[in-house]
Protein backbone atom coordinates (compact mmCIF):
# COMPACT_ATOMS: atom_id res chain seq x y z
CA UNK A 1 0.00 0.00 0.00
CA UNK A 2 1.25 3.25 -1.07
CA UNK A 3 -0.49 5.70 0.99
CA UNK A 4 -1.96 6.69 4.24
CA UNK A 5 -0.26 9.02 6.96
CA UNK A 6 2.64 6.66 7.26
CA UNK A 7 3.86 6.54 3.68
CA UNK A 8 2.98 10.00 3.29
CA UNK A 9 5.60 10.78 6.06
CA UNK A 10 8.42 7.95 3.96
CA UNK A 11 7.78 10.18 0.89
CA UNK A 12 9.01 13.42 2.70
CA UNK A 13 12.12 11.50 3.51
CA UNK A 14 12.49 11.00 -0.46
CA UNK A 15 11.58 6.92 -0.13
CA UNK A 16 8.68 6.48 -2.26
CA UNK A 17 9.28 2.90 -4.43
CA UNK A 18 8.88 3.11 -8.05
CA UNK A 19 5.37 2.08 -9.22
CA UNK A 20 3.87 0.56 -12.06
CA UNK A 21 2.79 3.90 -14.60
CA UNK A 22 -0.43 1.55 -15.33
CA UNK A 23 -1.20 1.38 -11.38
CA UNK A 24 -0.23 4.54 -10.69
CA UNK A 25 -2.78 5.59 -13.27
CA UNK A 26 -5.66 3.29 -11.60
CA UNK A 27 -4.78 5.00 -8.23
CA UNK A 28 -5.61 7.87 -8.93
CA UNK A 29 -8.31 7.04 -10.78
CA UNK A 30 -9.31 6.16 -8.23
CA UNK A 31 -8.29 8.71 -6.05
CA UNK A 32 -10.43 11.04 -8.20
CA UNK A 33 -13.73 8.92 -8.36
CA UNK A 34 -13.41 8.78 -4.43
CA UNK A 35 -13.00 12.65 -4.34
CA UNK A 36 -15.99 13.11 -6.46
CA UNK A 37 -18.15 10.64 -4.08
CA UNK A 38 -17.20 12.11 -1.29
CA UNK A 39 -18.29 15.78 -2.21
CA UNK A 40 -21.23 14.70 -3.78
CA UNK A 41 -22.58 11.66 -1.50
CA UNK A 42 -20.97 12.96 1.95
CA UNK A 43 -17.65 10.91 3.23
CA UNK A 44 -19.65 8.94 5.29
CA UNK A 45 -22.33 7.58 3.44
CA UNK A 46 -19.79 6.36 0.73
CA UNK A 47 -18.08 3.26 1.32
CA UNK A 48 -15.80 1.15 -1.00
CA UNK A 49 -17.69 -1.07 -2.76
CA UNK A 50 -19.72 2.06 -4.12
CA UNK A 51 -16.41 3.27 -5.51
CA UNK A 52 -15.51 -0.05 -6.57
CA UNK A 53 -19.02 -0.19 -8.83
CA UNK A 54 -18.16 3.68 -9.91
CA UNK A 55 -14.88 2.89 -11.25
CA UNK A 56 -16.16 -0.78 -12.83
CA UNK A 57 -13.45 -2.99 -10.91
CA UNK A 58 -14.58 -5.61 -8.20
CA UNK A 59 -14.08 -4.82 -4.54
CA UNK A 60 -10.71 -7.16 -4.52
CA UNK A 61 -9.43 -5.00 -7.07
CA UNK A 62 -10.30 -1.80 -5.63
CA UNK A 63 -9.19 -3.18 -1.77
CA UNK A 64 -5.24 -4.19 -4.49
CA UNK A 65 -5.10 -0.29 -3.88
CA UNK A 66 -6.54 0.83 -0.85
CA UNK A 67 -7.17 -1.00 2.11
CA UNK A 68 -10.26 1.22 3.19
CA UNK A 69 -11.68 4.71 2.08
CA UNK A 70 -9.73 6.60 5.03
CA UNK A 71 -6.86 5.75 3.65
CA UNK A 72 -8.12 6.65 0.00
CA UNK A 73 -9.00 10.57 1.97
CA UNK A 74 -5.77 10.11 3.43
CA UNK A 75 -3.80 10.04 -0.06
CA UNK A 76 -5.92 13.12 -1.06
CA UNK A 77 -4.68 15.12 1.92
CA UNK A 78 -1.13 13.91 1.46
CA UNK A 79 -1.42 15.13 -2.34
CA UNK A 80 -3.16 18.16 -1.61
CA UNK A 81 -1.64 19.45 1.58
CA UNK A 82 0.46 17.70 2.67
CA UNK A 83 2.94 17.49 -0.60
CA UNK A 84 2.49 21.30 -1.32
CA UNK A 85 3.75 22.23 2.30
CA UNK A 86 7.26 20.32 1.87
CA UNK A 87 7.45 22.01 -1.53
CA UNK A 88 7.19 25.52 -0.06
CA UNK A 89 9.10 24.21 2.84
CA UNK A 90 12.07 23.72 0.16
CA UNK A 91 11.96 27.01 -1.39
CA UNK A 92 12.24 28.79 1.98
CA UNK A 93 15.40 26.77 2.78
CA UNK A 94 16.81 28.52 -0.82
CA UNK A 95 18.99 31.04 0.65
CA UNK A 96 19.55 32.25 -3.59
CA UNK A 97 16.17 33.35 -3.90
CA UNK A 98 14.92 36.94 -1.81
CA UNK A 99 11.97 37.50 -0.52
CA UNK A 100 10.00 38.31 -3.55
CA UNK A 101 11.33 35.58 -5.60
CA UNK A 102 9.73 33.26 -3.15
CA UNK A 103 6.77 34.49 -2.99
CA UNK A 104 6.61 34.45 -6.61
CA UNK A 105 8.09 30.72 -6.79
CA UNK A 106 5.59 29.79 -4.12
CA UNK A 107 2.66 31.27 -6.00
CA UNK A 108 3.46 29.96 -9.43
CA UNK A 109 4.09 26.99 -8.65
CA UNK A 110 0.51 26.25 -6.66
CA UNK A 111 -1.61 27.96 -8.67
CA UNK A 112 0.26 25.64 -11.55
CA UNK A 113 -0.33 22.70 -9.40
CA UNK A 114 -3.74 23.39 -8.91
CA UNK A 115 -4.99 23.86 -11.97
CA UNK A 116 -3.17 20.79 -13.22
CA UNK A 117 -5.08 17.66 -10.58
CA UNK A 118 -8.47 18.71 -13.00
CA UNK A 119 -11.28 19.10 -10.22
CA UNK A 120 -9.23 17.64 -7.19
CA UNK A 121 -8.55 20.65 -5.81
CA UNK A 122 -11.61 22.40 -5.70
CA UNK A 123 -13.41 18.93 -4.89
CA UNK A 124 -11.34 18.61 -1.63
CA UNK A 125 -11.21 22.21 -0.52
CA UNK A 126 -15.13 21.54 -0.35
CA UNK A 127 -14.26 17.89 1.98
CA UNK A 128 -12.55 19.92 4.24
CA UNK A 129 -15.37 19.84 6.63
CA UNK A 130 -15.48 16.03 6.33
CA UNK A 131 -12.12 15.03 6.79
CA UNK A 132 -11.93 13.06 10.70
CA UNK A 133 -10.25 13.93 13.41
CA UNK A 134 -6.89 11.33 12.60
CA UNK A 135 -6.34 12.99 9.64
CA UNK A 136 -7.48 16.41 10.40
CA UNK A 137 -4.21 17.12 12.44
CA UNK A 138 -1.87 16.37 9.47
CA UNK A 139 -3.95 18.49 6.82
CA UNK A 140 -4.36 21.35 9.56
CA UNK A 141 -0.78 21.56 10.05
CA UNK A 142 0.16 21.50 6.44
CA UNK A 143 -2.42 23.76 5.82
CA UNK A 144 -0.76 25.77 8.52
CA UNK A 145 2.79 25.23 7.18
CA UNK A 146 1.52 26.93 4.24
CA UNK A 147 0.14 30.13 5.46
CA UNK A 148 3.30 30.33 7.70
CA UNK A 149 5.48 30.28 4.20
CA UNK A 150 3.02 33.15 3.02
CA UNK A 151 3.61 35.49 6.22
CA UNK A 152 7.38 34.82 6.10
CA UNK A 153 7.85 35.72 3.01
CA UNK A 154 5.99 38.91 2.99
CA UNK A 155 7.54 39.53 6.40
CA UNK A 156 11.09 38.97 5.03
CA UNK A 157 10.18 41.51 2.30
CA UNK A 158 9.07 44.38 4.27
CA UNK A 159 11.96 43.97 6.63
CA UNK A 160 14.56 43.92 3.39
CA UNK A 161 12.50 47.22 2.30
CA UNK A 162 11.12 45.11 -1.06
CA UNK A 163 7.82 45.47 0.33
CA UNK A 164 6.03 48.01 2.01
CA UNK A 165 4.44 48.12 5.60
CA UNK A 166 1.72 46.12 5.10
CA UNK A 167 -0.42 43.41 8.05
CA UNK A 168 1.44 40.23 7.37
CA UNK A 169 -1.24 37.85 7.95
CA UNK A 170 -4.19 39.95 6.05
CA UNK A 171 -1.47 40.45 3.22
CA UNK A 172 -0.79 36.14 3.37
CA UNK A 173 -4.85 35.56 2.85
CA UNK A 174 -5.13 37.90 0.37
CA UNK A 175 -2.61 36.34 -1.34
CA UNK A 176 -3.44 32.70 -1.03
CA UNK A 177 -7.23 33.46 -1.61
CA UNK A 178 -6.24 35.09 -5.12
CA UNK A 179 -4.33 31.40 -5.33
CA UNK A 180 -7.02 29.33 -4.71
CA UNK A 181 -9.97 30.92 -6.03
CA UNK A 182 -7.84 29.79 -9.28
CA UNK A 183 -9.69 26.41 -9.41
CA UNK A 184 -13.07 27.55 -8.84
CA UNK A 185 -13.04 29.44 -12.21
CA UNK A 186 -10.51 28.13 -14.47
CA UNK A 187 -11.15 26.06 -17.22
CA UNK A 188 -8.57 23.73 -19.24
CA UNK A 189 -10.53 25.00 -22.57
CA UNK A 190 -9.88 28.51 -21.63
CA UNK A 191 -7.16 30.39 -23.76
CA UNK A 192 -4.35 30.55 -20.80
CA UNK A 193 -2.45 28.02 -19.53
CA UNK A 194 -1.84 27.30 -15.65
CA UNK A 195 1.77 29.12 -15.99
CA UNK A 196 0.52 31.64 -18.03
CA UNK A 197 -2.38 32.38 -15.31
CA UNK A 198 0.14 32.06 -12.35
CA UNK A 199 2.31 34.60 -13.84
CA UNK A 200 -0.41 37.03 -13.66
CA UNK A 201 -2.03 36.54 -10.56
CA UNK A 202 2.16 36.48 -8.86
CA UNK A 203 2.93 40.02 -10.12
CA UNK A 204 -0.32 41.41 -9.33
CA UNK A 205 0.41 40.04 -5.95
CA UNK A 206 3.70 41.34 -5.77
CA UNK A 207 2.72 44.41 -7.64
CA UNK A 208 0.42 45.10 -4.72
CA UNK A 209 3.00 44.56 -2.18
CA UNK A 210 5.72 46.07 -3.48
CA UNK A 211 7.17 49.28 -1.42
CA UNK A 212 7.39 52.86 -3.02
CA UNK A 213 11.38 52.74 -4.31
CA UNK A 214 13.68 54.94 -2.79
CA UNK A 215 15.16 56.36 -6.25
CA UNK A 216 12.24 59.07 -5.29
CA UNK A 217 14.04 60.03 -1.75
CA UNK A 218 17.09 60.35 -3.63
CA UNK A 219 15.52 62.15 -7.11
CA UNK A 220 14.57 64.53 -4.40
CA UNK A 221 17.39 65.12 -2.89
CA UNK A 222 19.39 65.59 -5.78
CA UNK A 223 16.60 68.08 -6.75
CA UNK A 224 17.40 69.77 -3.89
CA UNK A 225 20.72 70.23 -4.64
CA UNK A 226 20.03 71.38 -7.86
CA UNK A 227 18.28 74.24 -6.94
CA UNK A 228 21.02 75.37 -4.17
CA UNK A 229 23.86 75.02 -7.05
CA UNK A 230 21.42 77.65 -9.12
CA UNK A 231 21.17 79.86 -6.34
CA UNK A 232 25.12 79.75 -6.06
CA UNK A 233 25.24 80.40 -10.41
CA UNK A 234 23.60 83.04 -9.75
CA UNK A 235 24.81 84.90 -6.84
CA UNK A 236 28.54 84.61 -8.98
CA UNK A 237 27.32 85.92 -12.01
CA UNK A 238 24.65 88.89 -11.45
CA UNK B 1 -44.32 35.94 2.57
CA UNK B 2 -41.41 37.88 2.03
CA UNK B 3 -39.37 36.46 0.09
CA UNK B 4 -38.64 34.38 -3.21
CA UNK B 5 -37.80 35.34 -6.42
CA UNK B 6 -40.53 37.42 -6.92
CA UNK B 7 -40.46 39.29 -4.15
CA UNK B 8 -36.66 39.15 -4.73
CA UNK B 9 -37.68 41.54 -8.04
CA UNK B 10 -40.07 43.73 -5.90
CA UNK B 11 -37.36 44.42 -3.70
CA UNK B 12 -34.94 45.09 -6.47
CA UNK B 13 -37.68 47.38 -7.34
CA UNK B 14 -37.35 49.31 -3.68
CA UNK B 15 -40.79 48.19 -2.58
CA UNK B 16 -39.25 45.70 0.58
CA UNK B 17 -42.38 46.66 3.15
CA UNK B 18 -41.77 47.63 6.55
CA UNK B 19 -41.38 44.55 8.92
CA UNK B 20 -41.68 44.12 12.39
CA UNK B 21 -37.83 43.87 13.92
CA UNK B 22 -38.81 40.71 15.75
CA UNK B 23 -40.51 38.78 13.49
CA UNK B 24 -37.26 40.08 10.73
CA UNK B 25 -34.90 38.64 13.55
CA UNK B 26 -36.81 34.78 13.71
CA UNK B 27 -36.70 35.23 10.03
CA UNK B 28 -32.79 35.47 10.18
CA UNK B 29 -32.31 33.17 12.45
CA UNK B 30 -34.28 30.79 10.56
CA UNK B 31 -32.64 31.30 7.39
CA UNK B 32 -28.90 30.87 9.82
CA UNK B 33 -30.49 27.29 11.09
CA UNK B 34 -31.56 26.34 7.24
CA UNK B 35 -28.41 27.30 5.90
CA UNK B 36 -26.40 25.27 8.59
CA UNK B 37 -28.62 22.04 7.99
CA UNK B 38 -28.44 22.48 4.02
CA UNK B 39 -24.40 22.50 4.48
CA UNK B 40 -24.17 19.49 7.15
CA UNK B 41 -27.00 17.37 6.43
CA UNK B 42 -27.66 17.96 2.34
CA UNK B 43 -30.26 20.32 0.98
CA UNK B 44 -32.35 17.28 -0.32
CA UNK B 45 -31.91 15.33 3.30
CA UNK B 46 -33.36 18.28 5.35
CA UNK B 47 -37.33 18.84 6.00
CA UNK B 48 -39.36 21.62 7.28
CA UNK B 49 -39.99 19.88 10.27
CA UNK B 50 -36.11 19.41 10.65
CA UNK B 51 -35.57 23.40 10.93
CA UNK B 52 -38.23 23.36 13.09
CA UNK B 53 -37.24 20.93 15.61
CA UNK B 54 -33.85 22.72 15.60
CA UNK B 55 -34.74 26.32 15.83
CA UNK B 56 -37.20 25.15 18.67
CA UNK B 57 -40.23 26.52 16.96
CA UNK B 58 -43.47 24.35 15.81
CA UNK B 59 -43.63 23.71 12.03
CA UNK B 60 -46.52 25.91 12.00
CA UNK B 61 -44.89 28.80 13.49
CA UNK B 62 -42.02 28.20 10.67
CA UNK B 63 -44.67 27.89 7.96
CA UNK B 64 -45.76 31.55 9.05
CA UNK B 65 -42.25 32.64 8.08
CA UNK B 66 -41.27 30.31 4.99
CA UNK B 67 -44.00 28.13 2.92
CA UNK B 68 -41.05 25.56 2.04
CA UNK B 69 -37.32 24.83 2.46
CA UNK B 70 -37.23 26.27 -1.70
CA UNK B 71 -38.55 29.68 -0.22
CA UNK B 72 -36.12 30.02 2.00
CA UNK B 73 -32.91 29.06 -0.41
CA UNK B 74 -34.63 31.53 -2.43
CA UNK B 75 -34.30 34.20 0.61
CA UNK B 76 -30.24 33.19 0.85
CA UNK B 77 -29.74 33.20 -3.01
CA UNK B 78 -31.67 37.09 -2.59
CA UNK B 79 -29.39 37.96 0.48
CA UNK B 80 -26.10 36.52 -0.87
CA UNK B 81 -25.99 36.97 -4.67
CA UNK B 82 -28.77 39.49 -5.65
CA UNK B 83 -28.22 42.17 -3.42
CA UNK B 84 -25.04 42.41 -3.72
CA UNK B 85 -24.96 41.98 -7.56
CA UNK B 86 -27.76 45.46 -7.24
CA UNK B 87 -25.36 47.20 -5.01
CA UNK B 88 -22.46 46.87 -7.68
CA UNK B 89 -24.88 48.13 -10.10
CA UNK B 90 -25.09 51.52 -8.14
CA UNK B 91 -21.90 52.06 -7.42
CA UNK B 92 -21.21 51.35 -11.69
CA UNK B 93 -23.96 53.76 -12.39
CA UNK B 94 -22.79 56.55 -10.28
CA UNK B 95 -21.06 58.91 -12.45
CA UNK B 96 -18.93 61.09 -9.80
CA UNK B 97 -16.31 57.54 -8.94
CA UNK B 98 -13.54 57.05 -10.74
CA UNK B 99 -13.11 53.40 -11.88
CA UNK B 100 -10.27 53.12 -9.00
CA UNK B 101 -12.71 54.37 -6.34
CA UNK B 102 -15.17 51.92 -7.91
CA UNK B 103 -13.04 49.20 -7.75
CA UNK B 104 -12.37 49.97 -4.42
CA UNK B 105 -15.75 51.05 -2.92
CA UNK B 106 -16.97 47.64 -4.25
CA UNK B 107 -14.77 45.71 -2.35
CA UNK B 108 -14.88 46.80 0.70
CA UNK B 109 -18.52 47.12 0.63
CA UNK B 110 -18.45 43.51 -0.40
CA UNK B 111 -16.15 42.22 2.12
CA UNK B 112 -17.90 44.46 5.11
CA UNK B 113 -20.83 42.72 4.19
CA UNK B 114 -19.42 38.69 3.97
CA UNK B 115 -17.82 39.45 7.42
CA UNK B 116 -20.62 40.68 8.92
CA UNK B 117 -22.98 38.15 7.68
CA UNK B 118 -21.48 35.39 10.56
CA UNK B 119 -20.62 32.30 9.02
CA UNK B 120 -24.06 32.48 6.79
CA UNK B 121 -21.27 33.14 3.26
CA UNK B 122 -19.08 30.40 3.88
CA UNK B 123 -22.13 27.90 4.51
CA UNK B 124 -23.84 29.36 1.26
CA UNK B 125 -20.59 29.21 -0.93
CA UNK B 126 -20.37 25.05 0.10
CA UNK B 127 -24.40 25.09 -0.36
CA UNK B 128 -23.82 26.06 -4.45
CA UNK B 129 -23.69 22.88 -5.81
CA UNK B 130 -27.26 22.14 -4.22
CA UNK B 131 -28.89 24.57 -5.48
CA UNK B 132 -31.80 23.80 -7.61
CA UNK B 133 -32.24 24.64 -11.37
CA UNK B 134 -34.83 27.01 -11.08
CA UNK B 135 -32.80 29.07 -8.03
CA UNK B 136 -29.65 28.09 -10.26
CA UNK B 137 -30.34 30.37 -13.00
CA UNK B 138 -31.42 33.54 -10.52
CA UNK B 139 -27.63 32.69 -8.89
CA UNK B 140 -25.82 31.99 -11.75
CA UNK B 141 -27.31 35.91 -13.09
CA UNK B 142 -26.22 37.44 -9.77
CA UNK B 143 -22.96 35.91 -9.58
CA UNK B 144 -22.09 36.84 -13.32
CA UNK B 145 -23.51 40.60 -12.70
CA UNK B 146 -20.91 40.49 -9.63
CA UNK B 147 -17.95 39.49 -12.23
CA UNK B 148 -18.72 41.64 -14.73
CA UNK B 149 -18.93 44.65 -12.20
CA UNK B 150 -15.17 43.92 -11.41
CA UNK B 151 -14.25 43.24 -15.28
CA UNK B 152 -15.29 46.59 -15.87
CA UNK B 153 -14.12 48.73 -13.55
CA UNK B 154 -10.70 47.50 -14.45
CA UNK B 155 -11.57 47.53 -17.64
CA UNK B 156 -11.55 51.43 -17.15
CA UNK B 157 -9.24 51.80 -15.43
CA UNK B 158 -6.93 50.66 -17.80
CA UNK B 159 -8.66 52.82 -20.44
CA UNK B 160 -8.45 55.57 -18.30
CA UNK B 161 -4.65 55.05 -17.91
CA UNK B 162 -4.86 54.22 -13.74
CA UNK B 163 -4.14 51.04 -13.92
CA UNK B 164 -1.55 49.01 -16.23
CA UNK B 165 -1.87 46.44 -19.28
CA UNK B 166 -3.52 43.32 -17.66
CA UNK B 167 -5.83 40.95 -18.63
CA UNK B 168 -9.10 42.19 -17.05
CA UNK B 169 -10.61 38.70 -17.01
CA UNK B 170 -7.80 37.10 -15.10
CA UNK B 171 -7.37 40.51 -12.43
CA UNK B 172 -11.33 40.39 -11.90
CA UNK B 173 -10.70 36.62 -10.67
CA UNK B 174 -8.08 38.20 -8.57
CA UNK B 175 -9.53 40.74 -6.69
CA UNK B 176 -12.66 38.67 -6.34
CA UNK B 177 -10.94 35.86 -4.84
CA UNK B 178 -9.20 37.69 -2.28
CA UNK B 179 -12.39 39.24 -1.53
CA UNK B 180 -14.17 36.15 -1.04
CA UNK B 181 -11.58 34.21 0.86
CA UNK B 182 -12.21 37.07 3.81
CA UNK B 183 -14.70 34.24 4.91
CA UNK B 184 -12.21 31.48 5.12
CA UNK B 185 -10.17 32.84 7.71
CA UNK B 186 -12.29 35.73 9.27
CA UNK B 187 -13.07 35.83 12.94
CA UNK B 188 -14.78 37.99 14.66
CA UNK B 189 -12.99 37.81 17.63
CA UNK B 190 -9.94 39.20 15.84
CA UNK B 191 -7.54 42.52 16.15
CA UNK B 192 -9.27 43.87 12.84
CA UNK B 193 -13.02 44.89 12.36
CA UNK B 194 -14.51 44.15 8.91
CA UNK B 195 -13.83 47.46 7.64
CA UNK B 196 -10.02 47.56 8.31
CA UNK B 197 -9.50 44.01 6.30
CA UNK B 198 -12.00 45.33 3.92
CA UNK B 199 -9.36 48.72 3.54
CA UNK B 200 -6.35 45.99 3.07
CA UNK B 201 -7.64 44.02 0.58
CA UNK B 202 -8.95 47.16 -1.41
CA UNK B 203 -5.09 48.68 -0.80
CA UNK B 204 -3.41 45.60 -1.82
CA UNK B 205 -6.14 44.92 -5.61
CA UNK B 206 -5.82 48.62 -6.52
CA UNK B 207 -1.91 48.35 -6.19
CA UNK B 208 -1.25 45.57 -7.57
CA UNK B 209 -3.11 47.12 -10.75
CA UNK B 210 -2.11 50.65 -10.68
CA UNK B 211 -0.17 51.78 -14.10
CA UNK B 212 3.43 53.37 -13.07
CA UNK B 213 2.84 56.97 -12.47
CA UNK B 214 2.31 59.31 -15.60
CA UNK B 215 4.56 61.60 -13.22
CA UNK B 216 7.73 59.23 -14.22
CA UNK B 217 7.30 60.09 -17.81
CA UNK B 218 6.98 63.83 -17.92
CA UNK B 219 9.66 64.14 -15.19
CA UNK B 220 12.24 62.51 -17.76
CA UNK B 221 10.84 64.95 -20.19
CA UNK B 222 11.16 67.97 -17.64
CA UNK B 223 14.78 66.63 -17.17
CA UNK B 224 15.53 66.65 -20.77
CA UNK B 225 14.64 69.76 -21.28
CA UNK B 226 16.46 71.27 -18.25
CA UNK B 227 19.55 69.69 -19.83
CA UNK B 228 18.71 71.67 -23.11
CA UNK B 229 18.71 74.66 -21.03
CA UNK B 230 22.11 74.36 -19.67
CA UNK B 231 23.36 73.60 -22.42
CA UNK B 232 21.88 76.81 -23.95
CA UNK B 233 23.93 78.98 -20.70
CA UNK B 234 26.81 77.96 -21.08
CA UNK B 235 26.85 78.80 -25.37
CA UNK B 236 25.51 81.99 -23.92
CA UNK B 237 28.35 82.99 -21.03
CA UNK B 238 31.25 81.48 -22.12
Amino acid sequence: MQTGPASASAEARGQRLPTNPRKELVREQLIDIAARMFDSKGYTQTGMADIAREIGLGRSAVYHYFSSKEEILAALVEAEALKPSLHLQEIIDDETLSPTEKLRRGLIDGIVRRLSSGSRFLLFSRLETQIPDQLGSLYNRSRRQIYDFYVRCIRDGIAAGDFREVEPKVAAFAVIGMANWTSRWYSPNGPMTPEQIGEIIADIAIQGLRAPTNDIASARATIQSLRGQIDDLEKMLF
